[in-house]
């Protein structure tokens, strides 16, 4: 693949691994939109969220190059994929991030914990307008047909101007049938939190062990302009995100009570 | 330890493991406003970020109890660690997460990337009031010394009330000599990112594998209410985190575009 000055170039990722329908599915779309350029994670990294591989060295695989797209595999985190793409794989500084579509729904809180949004969120911080998708659904079977209408709607907002510095964007699709879907919906991040219910086992050798599972707690559930409501509402949320984590307005009350 | 119902308990992680001298000199400052429970990655986990261990099972040990001070080690990251303390292994809700003393410096979007904060980010989504620290030396043998006194200093102007719902604190200490500290600075987060620079080397097969290595490149060098500008210029900087990665002031313009 020839990367000229003209072509829009898009580095793609996902967290669910090279096999997931999820990432078939947005290729299928983004191939529309302009060059691809794919680093996915060569198994599936879900829960990573900002991760970075720092005691163990990276492996970077290239699988399969066309005239407009080309896929690498990478042994790291979804962030790491991101980060190694843009510094060594490719020619100069893609135009997009999109990472996707994530298989099971990355609203409220979820933005913290996700792969795929930590991978928009390094693009975000690179300077690169970034967008992470994901399907409330978290079958490997899922239906991404009405997802990808709705990626294809949104993209084609979007890419007339690039985001602004610092923040990139959280979509999530919700999962019911495309003529479900009320439209979209811009959105801010719903307050809740995972209340986890831990399995406790005891091993073949009889010692504890356990597994985090969790259910989601929307603190919120009557707010009609979070992404939690929109998504069990059968919209499509998008929330804008981003990277500075500064709680401005808490600033005066905190310097008055360090000053007693 | 017996926890009674006028103890303050107070949960501690860190993520350079169990025999870190920042987690070391912590547990000295902390024993003094409460009872400790401590839940210690069993080595060291930095640049984890949110990242929840959810393909494989978690091991938690006892190791040591006192009359004062109950001591985990916890085979996943510093979110794992406070999700299992609070959920399975502490009688009731603690009344602070604390983590560090972190070798290393925490300030601008290594936030985002950071174990330590990531266990304070964790305590707060539980509605816990919660505290990083972390120390701008990476050294094994580093000076805590400062450090413990100003960590002192912040908690004794916090512990009389909690933090608001949905904030916690991430606190940054110079690496100076305790006369030079010139004081604490409440800050925002600076702007900037990690310019990554990646070793590429070959393997005793001749493959190319790559290390991250990365140099911070602050965006804002001249502005003076920064963390970064705190902590290069001896100051303790403590600045606010939201859970609320909203870009509030996003949605009106991202609702014209995306109707466009």
């Amino acid at each position: 693949m020839k990367i000229e000055k003209d072509d829009r170039l898009i580095l793609i990722t996902n967290d669910d691994g090279l096999y997931a329908s999820g990432l078939k599915a947005l290729l299928e779309v983004m191939e529309e939109f302009g060059k691809l350029v794919v680093i996915s994670t060569t198994e599936s990294r879900s829960g990573m969220s900002q991760a970075l591989t720092v005691k163990m060295p990276l492996r970077v695989k290239l699988l399969d190059e066309t005239e407009r797209r080309r896929l690498y595999a990478c042994s790291g985190t979804p962030a790491d994929g991101i980060k190694i793409a843009v510094n060594q794989l490719v020619e100069r500084r893609p135009d997009w991030v999109v990472a996707g579509i994530n298989h099971g729904a990355n609203a409220s809180v979820s933005v913290i914990y996700s792969g795929t949004m930590a991978a928009a969120i390094e693009g975000c911080l690179y300077g690169i307008s970034s967008v992470g998708f994901s399907l409330n659904d978290y079958s490997a079977t899922a239906d991404f047909d009405p997802a990808k209408k709705y990626i294809r709607k949104v993209m084609q907002g979007l890419t007339r101007e690039s985001l602004p510095e610092g923040i990139c964007l959280n979509v999530n699709i919700p999962d019911c049938g495309e003529k479900d879907i009320k439209g979209i919906m811009v959105c801010r991040q719903a307050s809740g939190y995972w209340r986890e219910e831990f399995e406790k086992r005891k091993d073949p050798m009889g010692k504890t062990y356990y597994w985090l599972t969790g259910i989601f707690q929307n603190h919120e559930p009557e707010a009609t302009d979070t992404d939690e409501w929109a998504i069990s509402n059968n919209y499509v949320s998008i929330v804008p995100v981003t990277v500075d984590m500064t709680a401005h307005s808490f600033i005066p009350e905190l310097k008055k009570r360090l000053a007693r």
